[in-house]
C-alpha cells in the first residue's frame, strides 16, 4: 500500500471515475422536470460548469473493489455499483427533508431548493432509477444475477429505510440505549456498506461462505463508519470536517457519545450534562465548550473510539480469515485505518 | 357478459381476491415498525378486525384480466400484478403527504397517523416491496421475463412520478391549457394502466403489435377514468362518491373541467366565474352552486364527458383490432361503459 496514512487508498477510490461517467451517461439520456431535479441532486447538471458526481462515491467504489478483490472483473460490477450509489442519494434526497436539512455536499438541498413535496418526488424517481440502471447496464446474458442483485439490494434499501424510521422513533426519545443506538445505525449506516461487499462478492463469484463474511466486514465497517461520523460531529474541526461541527450539539442529537454517556452510572457530571442537553432553546458557545467537557470526562469521547475500535478487530478477525488477493487485504485494512483516524 | 350495467365486470372484479391473498400473505413475511405502517396503509393489520386489501386493486386486477383474455394463466401474471399495485400504493402515501390529506379510503391517512417523515419512509418501503415482490413470487425458472416486467414497471412508475411533478407545478399557476393538464394526467393516471394492459399482454405472450394497442387502450381508459374521476368532484352526489363533492372546488383544484372553462374565449359567464374561482378564502355554499351552474353553463359538464366519449371511442378502436377473447372485449367493452358513467 503506496498510499499516504489516513487517506482512501488508491485501490478504492479509482472506481469513482468509472461510477460517475457511467452514471452521467445514463441520466443523461432523461430529460423534464423530475430529471432536473434529479441530475441537480448528483452533481449532472445541463450547464458548461457542471459540478460532476457530488460525494466519494464510497458505496460503490468498495463494490467495484470487492469483486476486483477476488480476482473478478470490476466492469462487469458496474451495473449494480450504479445501483447501489443511487438507492444512497435517494436516501439522502429523501433525509434532507425529513431533518429539514438545507444543505447537502455544500450546495443547497433539492428540499431546500424546490420545496418538501417535489424533493419527495425526486428522491422516488432516484430510486426508480436505481432499479432501472441495474437492469438497463446490466449484461442480458445474465438475468439470473440482475434478479439476484435486485433482490439483495431490494432488501438492504428496506433495511435502511427500516432504520431511517426507528431513528425519527428515536429522536421523540429522552434516553436511548446504547443498544436502541446500534440497531438503528444497523440499518441506517451499515445496510448499504453490507450491500457494497456482500455484492461484490456475488459479482466475483465468490463461495457463500466468503459472502457471509463479507456481509460481516461490511456491518462492522458501517458501525466504524457511523461512530467516527459522530465524534466527528463533536470533537471535529470546523474546516476539516465540511460541516458546522456544533450543530449535531446544538440539535441535541442522540449521537453514539451522547447515547454513551447517558448510560453511566449517575453522578454529578452526568446530571450536569443532562440538565444542559435536555434544556430548552439554543445552546450558548460556553454551553456548548462545557457540553463537549462533559462527554469528555464521562468517557464518550475516548469510549466511541474504543468501541469503533472494537468494531474494526471484529472485522480484521473476518477479513483473515476469507480468501482476498493480498493488495486487496492490504488496502482493506488500510481503508479501515482512514475510517478510523479520519479527520473529515 | 352477465353484470348489470355501470358494474365493473365480474371477470375484472374476480382477481381481486386473489391479488390481496398473495399481498397479505407476502407482506405477513415481516415485522417491524416500519412493516406496521404499510400493513395499516394496505388494510392488512395484525388483529381480529383487519379490514382487509383497500381499494378496488383496479390497476392489478386489470393486469390479469388482460393475460386471461389473451388466454394466457392469470396466475402466471400475479407477482407483477402485486408489484403493481403496490406501486400504485407507494404513490398514494406519497400523494397524501403532498396534498395534506388526512384521509384515504375513509380511514386516517398515513401521514395523518405517523406524520409526514414517516409517511415519506412508508412509502419508500412500499416501493421496495414493490420490486421484490415480483422477484420473489416470481417463478425463477424465468428471470428474463421478472427483469423485463421489472424494467416495464420501473419506466411507468417513472413516468407517473414526472406527472406528479407536473401537477404540482400546474397547481402553482393559474391558467393552464387543456393540453398541460392532458400531458400531466397521461404520466399521473394512464401510466399505471398502460401498465396494467402492457404487462398483461407480456405474460400472456402477445405479439409487439398487440402490445402497442394494449398500451393504447390503457392510455385511452386513463384519461376517461381521470375525466370521470373530475366530472364526480364536481357534480357527483356526495354519498355515491364517498369523499366531500366540493373540495375539488373549495381547493380550487384545477381540475379538467375547469381548465375546459378556462380556455374558452372570455365573455360575462367566464368573467364571473374567475372572479369567484381565483378569489382568496373558502367559498360560501351559494358561491359554490354559482361555481357549478357558471362551468354547466360555460359547457364544462358536456365538454368533460364528450372528452372522455372521444377517448372511450378511441379505445374501442384499438380494442376492435386485437385478437383478444370475446368475452374478454365484450367485457372491457362493459368496463370502458361503467368508467364512463360511474357515480362514484
Amino acid at each position: 500500500m503506496t498510499d499516504a496514512p489516513g487517506s482512501l487508498p488508491e485501490t478504492i477510490t479509482k472506481h469513482r471515475e468509472t461510477v460517475a461517467s457511467r452514471m452521467e451517461d445514463y441520466l443523461g439520456r432523461r430529460d423534464g422536470p423530475l430529471y432536473e431535479m434529479i441530475k441537480y441532486h448528483m452533481g449532472f447538471e445541463d450547464r458548461p460548469d457542471n459540478p460532476g458526481l457530488q460525494g466519494k462515491a464510497l458505496r460503490s467504489s468498495l463494490l467495484l473493489f470487492t469483486a476486483e478483490g477476488f480476482g473478478g472483473d470490476p466492469l462487469r460490477a458496474v451495473p449494480p455499483a450504479v445501483s447501489l450509489e443511487l438507492i444512497h442519494n435517494f436516501s439522502l434526497v429523501h433525509d434532507d427533508i425529513q431533518d429539514d436539512d438545507t444543505l447537502r455536499r455544500g450546495r443547497k438541498s433539492v428540499h431546500a431548493k424546490w420545496g418538501a413535496k417535489q424533493a419527495i418526488n425526486a428522491g422516488d424517481g432516484i430510486r426508480d432509477l436505481s432499479t432501472l440502471a441495474l437492469v438497463d447496464l446490466a449484461n442480458s446474458n445474465d438475468p439470473e444475477l440482475t434478479v439476484r442483485a435486485t433482490e439483495v439490494l431490494g432488501n438492504y434499501s428496506l433495511e435502511m429505510i427500516s432504520g431511517q424510521v426507528k431513528d425519527l422513533q428515536l429522536t421523540d426519545r429522552a434516553e436511548i440505549s446504547v443498544d436502541d443506538y446500534l440497531d438503528m445505525i444497523e440499518g441506517k449506516t451499515c445496510a448499504l456498506l453490507r450491500a457494497s461487499f456482500h455484492i461484490g462478492g456475488i459479482y466475483a463469484d465468490a463461495d457463500e461462505e466468503t459472502v457471509a463474511r463479507l456481509k460481516a466486514i461490511g456491518k462492522y465497517l458501517g458501525y466504524v463508519f457511523q461512530l467516527r461520523d459522530d465524534w466527528l460531529g463533536i470533537w471535529g474541526e470546523q474546516e476539516e470536517f465540511g460541516k458546522s461541527v456544533d450543530s449535531d450539539l446544538q440539535e441535541r442529537k442522540r449521537s453514539f457519545p451522547v447515547v454513551y454517556a447517558l448510560q453511566r452510572s449517575p453522578d454529578e457530571r452526568l446530571s450536569e450534562f443532562r440538565d444542559i442537553y435536555f434544556s430548552n432553546g439554543d445552546l450558548s458557545d460556553g454551553e456548548i465548550d462545557r457540553v463537549k467537557k462533559l462527554l469528555d470526562d464521562l468517557g464518550a469521547r475516548e469510549g466511541t473510539n474504543d468501541w469503533a475500535k472494537k468494531y474494526w478487530s471484529q472485522a480484521t478477525e473476518e477479513l483473515e480469515k476469507i480468501d482476498m488477493e493480498d493488495w486487496a487485504k492490504s488496502d482493506l485494512k488500510a481503508f479501515g485505518e482512514y475510517l478510523l483516524t479520519r479527520e473529515r
